[in-house]
């Protein structure tokens, strides 16, 4: 089953949280789970904030990405247009917020469940929750822009 | 000269961004000047969002250690303590916000200035501007609240 970032045009997938060209790169990948997105993922051991629970930043960087993700697929599924067709819908993160509710054991798969509220224009809201071990350990929200059809071909 | 980070006790010197105990870690690393807190930080060639510039998740990153350090020097001052003193007073991030100003380019020193606006209590608010090439590219805002005693010794 294809991802979002599997869709994405290959100049934008060397990102380092979720470009599948990013060999050193978290390879962050959602998917569609009725009107949610869903990303799973399980940190390295190293990824820790103290010992036993993850590092806040890698939380902050799977929300962005499975946000922006998110914003890309709500915005094709707007216009009513398949995943990857062309031209592309590719988004930037304007603003990121994350509400660290508990800490975020390690050891476990963490899944982060996201919601585009609000797709208009060329922008995006997008709401995440982040689980683990049957609890939202965050929450987050991002708004994400369109990129301008001038810095689609860096 | 040692860093905020070089003071934490070593069972919180495991954090992936700031820890100097963390052999895969990011090692950031902060100062004062002055009323402010800097923190000078070059990211690698695959820390990247698209090609030649940062990744937005290591811009978030740098801002919450950053903080988060700001905060427990900031803590230690207004007590009229000297850094790593006893007991210790370490901070967690309860929110982080960063607003994306402009891409952040590749390859330059990126320079995160902070500010501790509030101290009260256990909690600590710490803005930030992050700096490259001479232009504001992030500012973030971290609410840092003081660990509790009984984690301290995790």
């Amino acid at each position: 089953m294809k991802a979002f970032q599997d869709y994405y045009p290959d100049n934008f997938s060397h990102c380092y949280g979720c470009g599948r060209l990013n060999e050193q790169g978290l390879k962050i990948r959602s998917y569609w789970d009725g009107d949610e997105s869903v990303c799973n993922f399980r940190p390295q051991p190293y990824q820790i904030a103290i010992p036993g629970y993850v590092y806040g930043g890698l939380i902050a960087s799977i929300i962005d990405c499975h946000c922006i993700g998110t914003a890309s697929a709500a915005a094709y599924r707007a216009e009513g247009r398949e995943l990857g067709s062309e031209p592309p819908l590719r988004f930037l993160t304007a603003a990121l917020k994350v509400d660290y509710i508990s800490p975020t054991p390690l050891g476990v798969i963490l899944t982060v469940r996201a919601r585009a509220k609000e797709v208009k224009g060329r922008k995006v809201v997008v709401t995440a929750e982040l689980w683990a071990a049957g609890e939202v350990r965050a929450r987050g929200e991002v708004v994400a822009v369109r990129v301008p059809e001038g810095m689609m071909n860096v």
